[in-house]
């Protein structure tokens, strides 16, 4: 048998990895079967199963991988002094994942928010998935954490706020775009980092009375 | 045939529609059959086809109603003088459907966030309930709107601020906090409002340079 490098190995991954969140994007994951991704990869049941096992293992596999950009993202932005704003940082974030993760579906909107909607739902049923997706938040969580602390350490958030609320919030509006992108439609970054200025600007409760 | 009362028609449908949304949010849409709507309500097929012809009619009626409670609170609010700030009004918005919304699964968790992620899941590939969703989304970005009105009347935002870009981002926060919930379980409106507050008080970026 001829000795296959590293390099095809790795992209012949790629190339499953890809059509199956097309597949899960487009018709959820229920209602995708292996033969679909097969189809849809154009390769042997052989050659995918080489990789993966199945259908869990593979929305496994594109969900720790996603996590793991975003999460290289957000370490990143901690690393820098002081830290991207949210207005600045959750539309970066955007750009970027639109960059990583530019198919479309046969409707032309972008697949990765309609992804995320759909790894929700079947996250909801299987316990399997809910650790993957639970562990990768925590990290996300903890990334923001640190953002958190170079904002405080810049003297941008008074050493008492909630930390780990921000992250929770934060990730909210990302979730948040997701599910809208994902129902509705594009929505431009201008859009996103417009609403967060405008959010930032408003004064506290407490300083109102 | 006895003469029923509005109120015992009224008090049916509710019955019916609650015991609806519990299997949807339990099974997703596709899984769940009008066999397990009507065992979950126990009442006989004539009596609940006497109210909707079938799980689209269901689940087009359960959104229709949730969305005209939120556009409801929003409504409300817009006409304080001033609004609640993000900060407060957000928790209050989800207070309230938890009081209003307050079924539970079997494993405890609140039914409500669970059943807004299935509806997402089936809207991608329900043109139907699109259309319902989507009505709703502008009815309360129109009430949000009417609340920024308030925020720059009352001097709390400049007047050049993006109000339906705040808009997009109050409805995305929370979306994305019922996700988290429906993925991870409980997060108490104190996290919500804290998250909120501590976003609140960082400087715009273009304050920074």
């Amino acid at each position: 048998m001829a000795r296959v490098s590293q390099e095809h190995l790795d992209a012949r991954r790629r190339q499953i990895l890809d059509g199956a969140a097309l597949c899960f994007a487009r018709n959820g994951f229920h209602a995708t079967s292996m033969q679909d991704v097969l189809k849809e990869v154009d390769l042997s049941a052989g050659a995918v199963y080489r990789y993966f096992s199945g259908k869990d293992e593979l929305i496994a596999a594109i969900v720790t991988e996603v996590l793991d950009t975003v999460r290289g993202i957000y370490e990143r932005a901690a690393l820098e002094s002081p830290p991207p704003t949210p207005d600045v940082l959750i539309p970066r974030t955007l750009t970027r994942m639109r960059e990583l993760r530019p198919a479309t579906l046969d409707d032309g909107a972008w697949m990765f928010p309609r992804l995320m909607v759909q790894v929700w739902t079947e996250t909801t049923r299987n316990p399997e998935l809910a650790a993957v997706l639970r562990e990768g938040y925590q990290e996300v969580r903890a990334g923001w954490g640190r953002i958190v602390e170079g904002y405080k350490e810049a003297g941008l958030m008074p050493a008492d706020a909630d930390a780990d609320a921000l992250a929770r919030t934060m990730i909210a509006v990302v979730q948040g775009f997701a599910a809208q992108i994902a129902l509705f439609g594009g929505i431009s970054e201008e859009t996103v980092g417009g609403g967060l200025r405008a959010l930032m600007t408003v004064p506290l409760a407490e300083q109102d009375a």
